[in-house]
């Protein structure tokens, strides 16, 4: 970060996105839930989820194709199931609606689903789950999102990113997190190499005629990323869609339309989740398990465990402030402004 | 297939192999669910959890290693979650014990888990989900297995080969089914490439020192495999770890101790299996969906879908019998033969 860093307070950052929100046509109830989320990608380092994002979220919203202000209309289906109509909202308040009664079912039952549909995500993953981890649960969710994805050995783009993310509690250390994407580099990531004017590792995507290719602008510009690791991570992909979209009543991710909504970036889907309760397991140091295998992993040479870093970054942004360079602060302050 | 290959029924062929598991200790309820299972396996081509396992089967029991008379004990410990003790014998039985029960729960909840511990997987996994999907169920599953995969970036095998397995309803076809090792290659795989003195594509394995290598002896001798996709299939394999081995208070890939059983070949460890109704989800046409998004990806140009060749290789082996090569046949019927 340069000397002319800003530096913000979570809550500080978390305000200034809030009004942004707000002035944008979100409800101040559904603000607060998307600037938490928008502040704690950009506290943890997770930049391509952070206030980068925040230009996305105010053209979605100006473009008439998000409703910021939805109320989602959560459904008891089942002992272990439920579901929520987001509204064409945003998937995070859809998310909180549901989440006391999904906790309440994990309890009473050992496992629960939710299912949500007809929501807008443009986060990343793991601020969802990593929070059922903290609270002593087993978490797995999956989104999909907007087909930039070619099948294995295909030519046009099917599937969304389609990112996996999972969360266990971990005796004696933040919880083992992962969210990761089903393809090879998450869009988010080609966009800030497209932005810097860097290229790309190999097998990251094609371009407009199926081509491989290692430039981030000839991916966004009509070509599409490849699925990670092959017809395997392809079957993951496939997953996502089946579990995000058939299984909620949302849309695949090359489905849904925004053509009438010039500046839309958010796509239109659904998202799933399985939280699960191990104590039910009857494995009573569980958490202390997978403390252990996890010590294993990197005592057998890999460098570090996904979350990791993010989890060293939190620590440094809580201790000094989250740091901004002074455009992006400026960007922010502007799109705050009144007009 | 050769001109001297022998084609036997399935019934056929579940007898004889049921006469080998008896002969060498197994209970006639557990010899038939691991006949039926492994004869499976032969008849859809999945070559590597066929009969080519039964030397392995017989000299696995006989080092006293798995008890093949186990009576598994199922427990009853919430509304939407089944244990299941297998008290160290095949997981198969163990999991048919426990299968109406589970079922019953996905049916009154939503959802439901399975928890495997004690148990000896050694076998494919499709077999365990496919036919949820047959009943209207999407499932997913994972076992772990023995430590022979090392981490992304580590020198020391941690991880089984670990596979996934999803089973989804699909309209008007065979159920969406994949069962993928999150290793490179399934370590049954390696031997068959052994056994037949063929090369490894890169980035299957690495041998004794951790170097790469494509010869699937020296990955045998002292080496392993490594994940697939790099450090994202590694997060796989560690959740498989988690879910399988921690949460059902089972043993890891790297933890049992087989050194005082000669001849033991089967990973002693536990299986995890998540059960969901679809039609909690709200989505009447859930299996029209499924079969939309796997036609999107073959119309993308995907060669096939996972599990499809299987189908195809079923229907053939029920028209014209399972094909077994003389040599294959032999070697059966001498380890069903009075000694």
């Amino acid at each position: 970060m340069s000397d002319d860093a800003v530096h913000l307070s979570h809550a500080d950052l978390v305000a200034l996105l809030e009004r942004i929100f707000v002035k944008n046509g979100v409800s101040e109830h559904n603000a607060r839930i998307l600037a938490e989320n928008c502040a704690g990608c950009e506290r943890d380092g997770s930049l391509s989820h952070g206030v980068f994002r925040m230009p996305g979220y105010v053209s979605s919203l100006n473009s008439g194709w998000v409703d910021g202000k939805a109320v989602a209309e959560v459904e008891d289906v089942g002992p272990a199931f439920v579901r929520v109509d987001a509204k064409g909202g945003f998937t995070q308040p859809a998310f909180f609606a549901a989440r006391p009664l999904l906790i309440e079912k994990v309890k009473a039952n050992g496992v629960a689903v939710l299912a949500i549909r007809r929501s807008h995500h443009f986060s990343a993953l793991w601020p969802d789950v990593e929070p059922f981890a903290e609270e002593g649960f087993v978490a797995l969710s999956v989104v999909n999102s907007m087909a930039c994805v070619v099948p294995h050995g295909g030519k046009k783009a099917v599937f969304g990113t389609n990112p996996v993310a999972f969360a266990s509690p971990r005796a004696g250390s933040a919880p083992f997190v992962f969210d990761q994407a089903s393809s090879a580099i998450a869009h988010g990531d080609v966009q800030i190499a497209a932005r810097a004017g860097h290229e790309l590792r190999p097998g990251m995507g094609v371009d407009r005629d199926g081509q491989p290719t290692n430039d981030p602008k000839e991916i966004l510009d009509g070509g599409a990323l490849l699925p990670f690791g092959g017809h395997k991570g392809n079957s993951i992909a496939l997953m996502v869609e089946i579990l995000s979209a058939a299984l909620t009543g949302g849309y695949f991710s090359g489905e849904f339309d925004w053509s009438g909504h010039k500046g839309a970036q958010t796509p239109y889907t659904g998202q799933f989740f399985v939280v699960i309760d191990p104590a039910r397991g009857g494995n009573d140091v569980f958490a202390e398990r997978v403390a252990g295998i996890c010590d294993l992993v990197l005592e057998a040479g890999q460098e570090r465990l996904p979350g990791d870093r993010r989890h060293l970054t939190r620590a440094k942004a809580q201790r000094d402030g989250i740091p901004l360079s002074a455009e992006s602060h400026a960007k922010l302050v502007s799109l705050a402004a009144d007009r």
